[in-house]
């Protein structure tokens, strides 16, 4: 990798500042959303995020042309040899974008080959942007930089737990897995998307444990998380860089203690 | 009633003024929680509920001192003879709050005595706020007033369908008919708290569907929906001002479609 990481962060910053209005100018308009085939029901594509991959892609290919780019719209362009990777997911969260929340995000990580080691969160409409790389992580708005730190929490009883849906997204097993684990938490919540990443990198969520997630949707996360002082695994406690299952804590103990609760869940 | 509605109406927008900071001091704080007795396991009362709730009795005691006020955190304050009544819910949806989401609002109406003909709903941090009253709904934000429609939705298979959890706030019988209903819809989301009634108005939501409601949950929300063009109902179609179960539809034929199938529902 021929680029330092202060660099590669310094550009994840010019992708989100060029795709954000993009974005925003097609957020809460009645906009058309086409179908695309796939498991599920309903996963729209917009103009918004089809047209901001485009805008990052050529933004890429300009300064980086060695760069590889994965994304979720316009798919896997490789990296020259000992060159990295841009993993982006110019709208995660789209069914909250078309009906207005704005738990959505722009998820833009850096992979050096090996793992995810920029990681962003942009949220346009909120302007914040939560950033992790390289032993720090920090949101970013009008008002300046702050500090993410996870906060402890070292049961399962004490814990605030998120995840997006009680069943679209989980197999028939995972859904039961969840609930038993949701019936013994302080508190669950649903609706959050990637946004509820950031609030676990806040200190304001404990755990958020999700299923069929695409490479794309998890990279950006993996380095806010884990810079924050959070643990980001699969549900067998290992790499999730490539997506799947996930289960995310901002305490190691509570993450220790959860992981017997999803072995052998079946998929 | 001796104020004008357009007096009354800019009266809420000064509550909305004051309240809102304090409000905003606490949101996103490590806040302690403390926990009221009553049905639900977690119901957190905050510094930032009853603060506010004081500002605003303060306000409307030093300028209509013959109004009633029902508030959320200190009750019922009967009104002079003729009077109307403030009924007021400083930080509805305490658990998004508490998890540093902005779907909490604080919930300002003004009831005649017959029903709330005033109505607001102030989101102090994405600085907006959604109001109704005498025949115009509008959302004002830094730039400026927008008007407020619903959006046409003929039948439940196209309709967006939103409630803040499947089963916390339902009895047995309510979260059956609400899945019953979520599989015919196009999509269901959940974790809007109040802020989906004001993504309804903007006609980004078709039917909200909610059980257990109090009458300072509901009343600030009745004028906004109406005046944008929706429908807000109790289960048997009649007038929800008090609480209780809650159907708020943006289009009518949508609504018509739907009462039957909560009709006899058990609470």
């Amino acid at each position: 990798m021929r680029e330092t990481i202060a660099e590669l962060e310094a550009f994840a910053h010019r992708l989100a500042d060029a795709s954000g209005p993009h974005i925003l100018s097609h957020f809460r308009t009645q906009i058309d959303v086409a179908h695309k085939d796939g498991r599920w029901d309903f996963d729209p594509v917009t103009e918004a995020d089809k047209g901001a991959e485009r805008i990052m892609r050529t933004l890429i290919a300009g300064t980086y042309p060695d760069h590889g780019i994965e994304g979720e719209e316009y798919g896997f362009t490789p990296p020259q040899p000992g060159n990295g990777r841009w993993v982006l997911d110019p709208v995660d969260g789209t069914r909250a974008f078309i009906i207005g929340m704005p738990q959505w995000g722009t998820l833009i990580a850096f992979n050096d080959g090996t793992k995810p080691v920029v990681g962003m969160l942009d949220q346009p409409f909120l302007k914040e942007r939560f950033v992790g790389a390289d032993g720090h992580a920090y949101v970013q708005t009008p008002s300046g930089r702050t500090g993410l730190r996870t906060r402890p929490c070292a049961s399962l009883k004490e814990a605030v737990l998120s995840t997006t849906h009680p069943t679209a997204y989980f197999s028939p097993a995972e859904s039961e897995a969840f609930q038993r684990i949701s019936r013994e938490a302080r508190l669950t919540r649903y609706g959050g998307d990637c946004y509820a990443y950031a609030l676990l990198a806040m200190g304001f969520i404990d755990v958020i444990i999700e299923s069929a997630l695409n490479a794309w949707d998890i990279q950006a996360l993996i380095p806010i998380i884990t810079n924050a002082g959070g643990i980001i695994t699969n549900f067998e406690g290992g790499d999730v860089q490539h997506g799947g299952r996930c289960i995310a804590c901002g305490d190691a103990r509570l993450h220790a203690q959860l992981l017997p609760m999803l072995a052998g869940v079946t998929a």
